[in-house]
């Protein structure tokens, strides 16, 4: 379970960023705690159980997750560096591990722990609840990774996949960096109907339907700051022309029925 | 319902191939039908309800489906020009049109009628059966194709649409062409083992498995026999290696915390 404040019996947890994704967050987590946002394009009404606050009020949890483009994370923590108690934790949610965490590294003061972390769902696939699927997490500094693991599992039914910052950027290049370059290619070059679509042909689609819910940031995220999809995404392009340039015709066999 | 036979109360059809997509074919109609089957490697076993014989026996039969690859539509329709009955019907299943029903057309005699169709499934996304899968039908030569989309519709369940061959190879080379590609890419990349994939991600996985049991020669009539393919895929890698090397980087707005 995630640490109780003094001035209730459910826990308390910061939330820095109300975008697509931190109103997932925010959704989830209210069933369980008392969500403390701040954003400063906030809407006009919370929805249940979740407060808008003060920058301020948001850092003093003993949790603060930061739901902000991974562009904006060095920036973030150089503002909310004075604001944290000590023992606090920052966790992030980025698509890519190496630069958050790196810039919370650098910024955030020794006194709180970092825990980075990328959950592996969205507005669109996490739609009916966080049951069953992934999060990925990177213990930097401290030790309170283990009690939050067992609280993502426990109360949300998330799978823990333990990894490094460069493992994750290594696996995810490869994962979101090529579901995104595909997904967002067949946006572009789709009619608006087809007829003669197959089973195989409706997966495409469906993954094209599931991130094109993503916020341009996370995209931005996917394709230009993991330092590992440019040479993920040039590997598949060179592979997909060769294959389009085509081999030699194939040589039939009897099963083309040429002895017929 | 399809023509009966002299010598049974249920219909014969001939189904000249027997590979991945010839059985399937033979499967699902031996549950209504006579299905005479002709392939120079037939299994030393017939499966229930279907009988091996000679091409000419296949050929006598009121319906003579081809289900052997585009490249050899040609070669057969010489072969067994001969040998079909006067007001039989022919029909190709191949995944592309206009190539097939030409050849058709030139090779079958003039007392017999041509159909040209496209079972927009396969052997894995149809093992579970036919029902409220599509098929595409082109209407070449006489007027049996009426009667076969009633009974397709009405004894299998299936989506019946009618389309021309060049509206189907234009489209297909879309749908079948896209799929292929990127699913033949995906193997060719993709490591042995991921553990951080994500909901849109298996999607791609799922159009990968059920591609990959389709025969060379399905390939083969999807990648390279399509006349509209080449300028498809073309298409596709164009604006794939575009959105590769990227925009400038994105303007950050408010949603970014630029001005947290």
């Amino acid at each position: 379970m995630l640490p109780f404040s003094s001035s209730s019996t459910a826990p308390r947890v910061g939330l820095i960023g109300f975008g697509a994704f931190g109103q997932l967050i925010a959704r989830n987590l209210a069933a369980h705690m008392q969500v403390v946002v701040h954003d400063p394009a906030q809407p006009p009404k919370a929805p249940a159980r979740v407060r808008f606050s003060t920058l301020e009020d948001a850092c003093s949890c003993p949790l603060v997750i930061l739901a902000v483009p991974v562009s904006s994370i060095s920036d973030v923590c150089q503002r909310i560096a004075s604001l944290l108690a000590v023992g606090a934790t920052v966790m992030d949610v980025g698509s890519v591990k190496l630069r958050p965490m790196q810039d919370m590294e650098t910024h955030l003061p020794a006194h709180v722990n970092i825990l980075g972390s990328h959950p592996l769902f969205g507005p669109q696939s996490a739609k009916d609840g966080l049951a069953g699927h992934k999060i990925a997490l990177c213990p930097q500094r401290g030790r309170t990774h283990w009690r939050i693991a067992a609280a993502l599992r426990s109360l949300f039914g998330l799978q823990v996949i333990w990894t490094t910052a460069e493992d994750h950027d290594r696996e995810v290049a490869t994962v979101q960096g090529l579901t995104h370059l595909i997904a967002q290619t067949l946006s572009q070059i789709l009619p608006e109907k087809l007829r003669m679509t197959t089973s195989s042909f409706d997966h495409l689609l469906e993954a094209r339907r599931m991130v094109s819910a993503d916020a341009p940031a996370v995209l931005d995220a996917i394709l230009r700051d993991n330092p590992f999809a440019a040479e993920v995404r040039a590997d598949f392009l060179s592979r997909a022309a060769q294959l389009a340039a085509g081999p030699a015709p194939i040589e039939k066999g009897p099963r083309q029925m040429a002895g017929l």
